[in-house]
């Protein structure tokens, strides 16, 4: 579903993307008996549970008049095409045809890896053969009932990087975000480093206020904290925030942790799949207090970094982001290192092809 | 008009359409008094009413300063520029200079023939030399006493291809219309054949039930009948539909009809104009059945249709229809001639230019 | 701010502006404490008031990561990235890093000069260097108290070059405004003429009715005036209409004169910002009729001069303006020697850049 509620304008000249890895499609939960038309990577993608109740994903454009085959129904456990009553399988064949004396064409559309795991629907947009799930990232804390969790998914303007690099800056808390500001995230002590598919970044400060917000979910409104921040990048596009405090002198393991994902994936060049989650593991099943922090956090996300990241998205007009020679700063070792990790792997995968 | 009720933004780069030929370019009522701006074929054009009340459609762009004509007004049965009341007369001419010491200036924009018939404007846009009223299809139920027609207009997203395939393909109505789904759609016996300038499909059913909705507008509810559908496509864009049922054993001839028109004429090649109407000889003057024909129909065309239509047309993403290698169903045998058709009526128009 | 409350879409193939020239950029009153986020020349701008509340322009996109800096906050006298809090001075260099451990980046943004006067905002998108205040156009009556203004700002789609014309051909009152009818645009005697950086269109008219909305203003009602109405073109795109009227006879120096600024400055080559006002030198803090000359004049160009000159500039489709051979007539005087100078003026700078 583009912005406006429907498929998004398609550039004819399509962009390069990293295909051999999983990328968040969803939540689990949200993928009901009717189908869904996606977009990822520039390419149409059908969402589905078969008779089973199993999810699926197969190319999104039918092959015989290209209709969205999201927009379908499923029917015997087969996704039917809106327009004609093709159906497919969720290997992508078409299994039935309902005209007149026709056997099912030897016809197939694309068939995609796709996992249910920690609540969510991941995606293998490459390969099917090197579809590994031992590879999709650790974020069992979704489906752990010791925690309760805040989720949403909202479509976003401007390249997904520019997503992954806000979250891996934490800086802009301090920023963009009224009730978030603490100076942990700009004087607190910063560590960033890599391995071959991940980035990191680690604010941490000792005996500070907290923001005021955050002082309010955690119950430490007015006292001063020892703090620890941590952003784990998982190629492509799937973070996972560590946040936590604790009374000054606390280990990092016994603090108080609200724990986030952000996942983004490319819709186009110009739009991005946001699906975000903070959990945590008190006050479980308070409902009040868990609709005042979706709320904050929605806002947060909507109203305040999206705004941003779409203006800083359109004054770069389309130019490449090293071709315009940003400003390195120290609060952007994560950042950096994700996006020349990402350049190198889809570089490498590009020479592998 | 376009979708935001302005001109529509026209692309620099111009496509090519069969222009030797008859366009509806709307209801003859439509044209009252008031001037209409159009765009047809990515041309723009002012239709308005001459002193006689007669229809003329001249270029819509006025060689001065380029404003929309047809948002202009008629003075002494010429169209007056809205931008600095140059007026031009039916035949293009600038005959008018409201401006101190000006004579007319040597100046003309095209004038389109344009012919009012059945209710319609038929707009040739191509050699005025050519254009032959004998080539206007025959729609004479449409201004048959005898025959009462409910009737719109709408601006649709989508290549006006796309439009009459939709037409000709009748069994998409299984799948896009439920209140139209009728086993005849796609297990009746189809037939497929084309002249010169023409493509055909029949579709005939015997003893069986057709839809809901159809059994309630020819007042056959619960009733097996023998069913009959007959599309004729005139070359490049304007459709009959001629659907009868009667009880089983009727012959054709003796059925109760439904007279349909759907007539696509080009806007730009993301949009279409739609004109359409159904007339039936029963009923006549029965207006409160007349507005529930004509709400269902404009559900139909504009709500369910469209948006298939529209997201086909956004997952094409600009590429050509064949290089996309469409899969080719039985039922696609008459889009299939039309396309094939008009691609060579285009090719011979371009090489006898 | 573009056509949708956000930075616009920019092109990414820039156009040619004539650059060594001031601009206005906006109502001085207009920049308050709050920073504004402009697009000039298809070129970001950001413009703040500095700790002693002067008016700044500086480059609008950070170079750290492409945040619109007019949408962040002055902090003592600096402008502060929404982003991430670099702070720059009207100098545009980057003055307070807030992260830990680092100086201040060697980083700026142009700083482009900025003078207030005349209650308006000019900048100067050249070269510094060549800045001269002495060739602002002289709108002093704008902040004369002896003249009480009515003022407007608004974002246009069109191109600039089509705002100018149609200030200059004053007859597109006679067709575009029923209220401001008068045959004095269309009949009386016109006088076109221009010097180096200017272009002129003069209309005199005798012992004639003004328009119906003008004799009101002017308190003429049903008196036959003599009329005289002289727009001044001051290159790249301000302009100056000094309408007068007066009893037949009168001394055009001796008339009652509304003054008229319009200004337009290009966003994008598809959207100009239109900068007006309209003063008098009568009915001083009558509020009833201020408001009223506002609503009638805002309403003229908003509602009646913006759709025709937007539909023009759609129907033009991107192509150049002489290259479509636009028909000349008479009254094209001035917007003609405009674009001309203007043109020569562009290839000029252009050669000795």
């Amino acid at each position: 579903m583009g912005v406006n509620g429907a498929i998004p304008k398609l550039p004819s000249k399509r962009g390069t993307y990293l295909r051999n890895c999983w990328y968040v499609a969803g939540w689990s939960d949200d993928l009901t008996d009717t189908p869904q038309a996606k977009v990822f990577l520039e390419e149409p993608v059908a969402l589905f549970r078969d008779g089973d109740g199993v999810a699926m994903a197969i190319g999104g454009r039918c092959p015989h008049r290209f209709a969205a085959l999201g927009d379908g129904s499923v029917i015997d456990g087969a996704l039917a095409c809106p327009y004609h009553g093709l159906r497919f399988d969720g290997s992508g064949v078409c299994i039935h045809n309902p005209h007149l004396g026709d056997p099912p064409p030897k016809a197939s559309v694309p068939a995609y890896p796709l996992v249910e795991r920690y609540r969510l629907l991941w995606i293998w947009m490459g390969d099917a053969d090197k579809a590994d799930t031992a590879l999709i990232p650790n974020f069992a804390w979704l489906d752990d009932p010791a925690w309760e969790a805040v989720r949403g998914v909202t479509l976003a303007e401007g390249h997904y990087e520019l997503y992954s690099d806000n979250i891996l800056d934490l800086s802009h808390a301090n920023f963009v975000h009224p009730a978030l500001v603490a100076s942990a995230f700009t004087q607190g002590e910063r560590k960033f480093w890599q391995d071959e598919t991940h980035a990191y970044s680690r604010y941490t400060q000792k005996n500070d206020y907290i923001s005021p917000a955050l002082a309010g979910v955690l119950g430490v409104e007015g006292r001063k904290q020892d703090f620890f921040g941590e952003v784990t990048w998982h190629a492509p596009a799937t973070l996972f925030f560590d946040y936590r405090a604790g009374e000054p002198g606390t280990f990092v393991e016994d603090m108080k942790a609200l724990l986030s994902l952000h996942a983004f994936t490319p819709e186009t060049p110009d739009t991005t799949h946001y699906v975000w989650a903070t959990s945590r593991d008190y006050k479980l099943g308070d409902t009040e207090f868990s609709e005042g922090l979706h709320a904050a956090l929605s806002f947060a996300f909507e109203h305040e970094d999206l705004p941003v990241i779409r203006d800083a998205h359109r004054l770069m007009a389309g130019q490449d982001f090293w071709d315009l020679e940003p400003l390195v700063l120290n609060g952007d070792g994560g950042g950096v290192r994700a996006r020349r990790l990402l350049n190198k792997m889809i570089k490498f995968e590009a020479s592998n092809a």
